[in-house]
């Protein structure tokens, strides 16, 4: 068999369980190259060459000659390129659109730098810590008054919307976040982690092991 | 004439002006209604019944019957209706995605959490500043380097990507953040400031004060 025309370049993270759970939903064949970030592999220079920010994940797509980064613009082509996971309908469509904006821009980020200040920073910073609990506690509520009404974040069909909040609210769990209380979003994480292709996500190219 | 089908709901802000700058740089007919985030009308019902996360901007369609949120969400919808900014062609097409998407994930949110540490944070808070300010310098750098060498962020052409960034970096101007060592950034910067439809975009509804 001839080698994949996709390569994606990830390491155990939120953001690059992103692209192997779309890409084990979606059935593409892909070929997988893991990073070591602990070994610093993401800062040399074949890497900085595919992303100049780097961060993983990297796909690039031999057949089209493309190479992307950050994570929701590898969801927006997967999904382009496999015709799956974004409803063609405008009304859905544009809804997966929005909640996957809001969490590659809202949601991810404040949960990245409550990881930072919970997790790796050595001197406790009491008012960092309060300002993003307090932040990341605002994006659940927000996630969990939007699937009070609906099975999924951009309605009646699962979408790249909520591949990408699943990964990084699975690595919250993970690192001790108590999302318990929003029940509707909690239905829905089970919901999603109950997925084959998700459980094979999220172990790729290894489990995460937390901080 | 009758009303136009497209409503933009903001205020004067980063976030605000990456839409009224592609409106205006489209030629695209729309309302403004200005939400006075000052006034607290981003958290009235009829505002959360549009974006339940209560942030602006916000565009509705009415012809399309569509809500959207999320400043990237409504360049990328914005892009397609008209049919601007957005190179059709996939290599340049992906390159600007990337690069909207590197804005919205990374610079926009740490830009955001800088501003915070350094203009509203009541009781000073070093290490957080120190964080943010190495962050968003990072992000400089990335910039300074992808537009080291042409002349747009994602290859020949002006794109949504542009546009995005230099709302942000604008008023990281206007609070005085220095990223004028970057040359390639500022070179950049500078072009994209001159243009009619940016400088009509960034007074609407109103031009920033600053904090």
């Amino acid at each position: 068999m001839h080698d994949p025309s996709l390569v994606l370049y990830t390491d155990s993270s939120p953001n690059g369980f992103k692209a192997t759970i779309a890409l084990e939903e979606m059935g593409l064949p892909y070929r997988l190259e893991h990073v070591r970030i602990e070994h610093g592999e993401h800062l040399q220079p074949g890497f900085l060459a595919l992303n100049p920010a780097g961060r993983i994940p990297v796909l690039v797509d031999h057949a089209a000659n493309i190479v992307l980064f950050e994570s929701a613009a590898i969801l927006l082509y997967l999904a382009q390129l496999s015709g799956q996971l974004l409803d063609p309908a405008p009304q859905p469509r544009w809804a997966a659109i929005t909640w996957l904006m809001y969490h590659s821009a809202s949601m991810g980020p404040l949960l990245g730098q409550r990881v930072h200040f919970e997790c790796f920073e050595a001197t406790p910073n009491p008012a960092a810590l309060k300002r993003y609990r307090s932040l990341t506690e605002g994006t659940f509520s927000v996630l969990d008054r939007q699937l009070a009404t609906q099975p999924w974040l951009a309605g009646e069909r699962y979408s790249i919307a909520d591949i990408a909040t699943f990964a990084w609210l699975h690595i919250a769990a993970l690192v001790g976040f108590d999302f318990s209380p929003h029940r509707h979003l909690t239905r829905w994480y089970r919901q999603v982690e109950q997925r084959p292709a998700v459980q094979r996500g999220i172990r790729l190219p290894a489990p995460a092991t937390g901080p």
